[in-house]
């Protein structure tokens, strides 16, 4: 395995391993590896002859006020955890060679970018999506791969590719999870003992809301009250947004029907956690 | 020579010259070839194994009240002239499968998208950098032609693939003239014979500001003012504007120095011509 720092090197690697008919799989993650990403390593290595990941906390996606500076950085761990899931190449670019002095262009996926996590980052998901274009001409890859758990993130990527006619297939895979089902995030580290114990909410009230539809309950407001209420009933949590909208328009849901995700972002603390399902009522 | 419609086609085909070890140059058109179009694709089959123009009258890059619907379509007559200069591929897609129902996804460079033309076409740049974005990705090519006629349109497609690290180089080729220095341009079809003897007076306006500064003349707002009067006693032209600005990052001078783009725009009646000169001052 090697680690490339160089975005010049990283391209041209990348265009001849294409000339040699290589298929690329690529995961782009911001380092701090769990077992959520390598769950997409795995499954890059099945599908493709060379895994590429990279590492880079994309400056441009953190909001002011944001945990940009103290963001896992993990590098040392995250090349053993990569060598052992075999994967070919690390990219791990820096900040100021990934954004130049004079940098200017920006990739946004307007509608999708606007809702859930949209309405209280603003800017985030333009800046993701301009990173993942940028990843996309260095990486050159035929399939890149995501998780479910960032829902959102997810949908506007492969938005970008379909749209913007990208030549690479878009791969989400399931959320993983702890035992208690609380979803694996490099953000878990954050929290303190109890915030741990009191973050499994989040699933938890995922389920109520399945059981609820499960049940006959067809009225969005319905459900997400009743998941605000189990929240601030047992927890210390204090409720960002609970959303159900269609999952492929991201369109808010008063009546729920057809293919829905229900979403929702909490605070505990300082610490913003997010999780989702997708349910076909 | 073939002409492809299918956006799929076209992408599979560049990818399996790619792999193949092809070099590709690219001429992205509107259709209604002339002169300046043939310098770029001259330059372009001297450069590389394989050339493909593509001809899309791109709807969204035309403003409200703009000439999309009368803009020139010419496919049988450009086709001859492709085949005649050694085209290999006519990429022509239709509006409907570039811009699918839900489309969202656009490219803005900025800061270069807003002086000049950008005050005036409003959206116009974003249009253009989203969809010079999709045929890339569409063509795959090693080198893009772009003319200097469009000046700011050809820095803001350089721009955009520096900033987004797109794997093309960006040839920049000079004006292409008539006799009267009249640059070439597809909208000169849309002026009537009188307003054609009057159009000169853009590249007559350019050489009088050449002069000026040649003589010494340093002060922005005079030079201009000076190309201002001459275009108004001698034609029937409306300015739209006249700018002097820094060849790279277009800003605008007051003091002339280094290197500068001076551009402008006038009106004939209903048709919008520009032009412009480098200088190194």
């Amino acid at each position: 395995m090697k680690i490339i720092r160089q975005i010049r090197q990283m391209q041209k690697m990348a265009l001849s391993l294409q000339r040699k008919g290589k298929t690329v799989g690529f995961v782009p993650t911001m380092g701090a590896l769990h077992a959520g990403h390598l769950s997409l390593i795995r499954q890059a290595r099945t599908d493709n002859d060379i895994v590429i990941v990279s590492i880079f906390v994309n400056p441009v996606q953190f909001g002011r006020g944001e945990d940009y500076k103290k963001y896992p950085r993990k590098l040392a761990q995250d090349s053993q955890l990569c060598k052992k899931a075999g994967v070919d190449f690390i990219f791990y670019p820096s900040p100021e060679a990934m954004y130049t002095k004079d940098y200017q262009t920006y990739v946004e996926v307007v509608q999708l970018s606007k809702p859930l996590c949209g309405r209280f980052r603003p800017g985030h998901f333009r800046a993701v999506a301009t990173v993942v274009a940028k990843l996309f001409h260095i990486i050159q890859p035929h399939i890149a791969y995501f998780g479910l758990k960032d829902a959102q993130q997810a949908l506007i990527v492969r938005k970008m590719a379909e749209d913007l006619n990208f030549p690479v297939r878009i791969k989400v895979l399931p959320t993983v999870r702890e035992e208690g089902l609380l979803a694996i995030s490099s953000r878990n580290d954050y929290l303190n003992a109890r915030q741990r114990e009191e973050a499994v909410i989040l699933p938890q009230a995922l389920l109520l809301a399945h059981t609820l539809i499960h049940r006959g309950e067809r009225n969005a407001s319905v459900v997400i009250g009743k998941m605000r209420r189990l929240i601030k009933r047992a927890t210390s949590g204090k409720v960002q947004y609970i959303s159900i909208v269609g999952a492929e328009n991201l369109k808010e849901q008063k009546t729920i029907k057809g293919k829905v995700l229900i979403a929702l972002s909490v605070w505990f603390g300082k610490t913003r956690l997010i999780d989702n399902i997708l349910l076909c009522v």
